[in-house]
């Protein structure tokens, strides 16, 4: 009798390792446009997800998140917490894995690291939206907050919007200079700059992503002039925000899912009813997108569980035929489904 | 420059195989006495914990649940599936793991397998509950249903409340010879019972525990006799019930957490306001158990996510000092956290 686990038993997991081997073996420009195009293709079908705020369990020093959606065939869920502080003790802000499971028997298919995947995604998605709602021929960026997501926002854009120059800004000048030295060699200028202003100047796109939990003014009112387009990436929770409110009232505001970007993006500070557009309706056509040259549009991004859901959907595609995962022995499968006794008893006798 | 992860990437991983052997190097009766210590422990401060109803994602097929809570420093989560149609396919009705994650920082410290565990904290969990609310010198159970939970139940009894007598009776003459087979050499007196009328002579504890996803009357009101305590295992969701209506207003009913045992329970054959009493006070001593030697105690057990919370606790403590874990790679971790794409960009060169 062999006590090895059966197929059924086994989970693929992409381990960070593995998650960055795959990045390599695709490369970061292709593998931001197939997440792109994963993202997109799930904002059309936007309607048949199941969709729910995510639950948060909220301390003092963080939150813990789980954001679950199915489509329904294929059921995801991601895992991610957010905790500011944690970089003073060498941790991530951030980290987080997922998970995506067959709907019709309950079996998990995917358990993947999603640190690195969730900042190719969030990117992806930004870069995406742009494509719709950036001025035509925008070539240039100010990215404004040089953390973790910068050079990923930037790569994708540069994939995605085929951007050229990108105009760098942090409070603090060594995040700038990491970034600047990442983005070294990819085929973009890169600028780095002393004021958010100057990053702001000749800009088309502007993209802010910094990680402030407290409300904070990252643009005010008069450095943003007419027909930009504004990434709001960093505001993504409730408090905390990068928008001054006079932004908001001249900007048409775009976002992923109404429920959850009234508690968590920029627009809380606004009222409940204030206007906004859903992106997917946008992307299928249903609703308008940047309706002339001068329009100030925004996209309010607070990240959604379907884009977690597509990431997932494209990294189980492309492992397939790789070496680039490790099967886990996740779930029990006894011979006879209603004998786990028995089998817990077998695997006494080596 | 090493490439391989740091400590703090890394996060313990128990297999179903593992599980296995952890339960063996321990015993199983230590083991579900352990469990039920855990869970005791954790009922005695529930007032602590973070409750919410389970979040569940339903389809025709079955569900899939995300199950989370937090004492303040540790935060844990099962996901878990029901899909009745499983087992037609040579797969279990329900897979289980969890996590356990640290609230100050967010990063997960445990990931388990939770399918044998949760065999074992069900099984604890009536026993521990079955020590405070059966009558005094119980010694015989009726086991209805002889599933996959039912060699479980009948040695957590033994081993928690010291049961001698086990009178076992399934609609499937061949599910009872597999848990008779299974539980043959373990220190209990074992009988098959034709009927369920039969298996409940002499019986003090009634231990109900089928699959049918219909309302199923397992239990009728002339069947169940003074004095008796009963366990009712298998109704745990909507539509699910075994016990007939007369059976539940003969007995005094204990619940784990009222708001999801009204929808999930047995007593959704009753009113929203019917009495029912939660099983921690009785354990902390703020609520009566039983009060009397004829008196029909009811546990309406749907399962709650403490107690997956006190089974990842004990294997969190057990595993430790043993091999029977495997470190996963799960979490980015670059030497400075802002520079994920930095750390990204050097895996690249091997």
């Amino acid at each position: 009798m062999t006590l090895a686990p059966s197929h059924k038993a086994l989970v693929p997991f992409v381990s960070v390792d593995n998650m960055m081997k795959l990045v390599h073996h695709i490369g970061i420009e292709p593998m931001l446009r197939g997440l792109a195009d994963y993202i997109e293709a799930d904002f059309r079908r936007w309607e048949l997800f199941d969709k729910t705020p995510r639950i948060a369990s909220h301390s003092e020093e963080g939150v813990i998140e789980l954001m679950p959606t199915s489509d329904g065939e294929v059921y995801g869920f991601k895992y991610v917490n957010g905790h500011p502080k944690n970089t003073r003790e060498g941790l991530q802000t951030v980290t987080a894995f997922g998970l995506l499971a067959n709907v019709g028997n309950g079996y998990p298919v995917l358990l993947s690291e999603m640190t690195v995947l969730t900042a190719l995604r969030t990117a992806a998605t930004s870069a995406m939206v742009a494509k719709y709602l950036a001025p035509k021929g925008a070539h240039t960026m100010a990215m404004i907050g040089n953390g973790a997501q910068s050079e990923f926002q930037t790569l994708a854009m540069k994939a995605i919007c085929g951007l050229k120059s990108v105009r760098l800004y942090d409070i603090d000048p060594a995040a700038t200079a990491k970034a600047a030295r990442n983005l070294r060699g990819l085929g973009l200028e890169v600028v780095s700059c002393s004021t958010p202003e100057e990053s702001m100047e000749g800009a088309q796109i502007i993209t802010t992503c910094t990680a402030d939990k407290q409300y904070a003014t990252i643009l005010t009112d008069n450095m943003v002039g007419a027909g930009v387009h504004i990434n709001a990436i960093g505001g993504d929770c409730p408090g905390k925000t990068e928008l001054a409110p006079g932004v908001l009232q001249r900007s048409t505001i775009f976002v992923e899912y109404p429920e959850q970007t009234r508690i968590e993006g920029e627009i809380q500070q606004l009222s409940p009813d204030h206007p906004v557009t859903e992106m997917w309706q946008v992307i299928n056509g249903t609703a308008k997108g940047r309706s002339h040259a001068d329009e100030i549009t925004l996209f309010d991004s607070v990240g959604f569980a379907i884009e977690d859901f597509s990431a997932l959907r494209y990294v189980r595609d492309h492992i397939a035929g790789t070496d680039l995962f490790l099967d886990l022995d996740l779930l029990a499968d006894p011979d006879d489904p209603r004998d786990l006794f028995g089998m817990l008893q077998r695997a006494s006798t080596p």
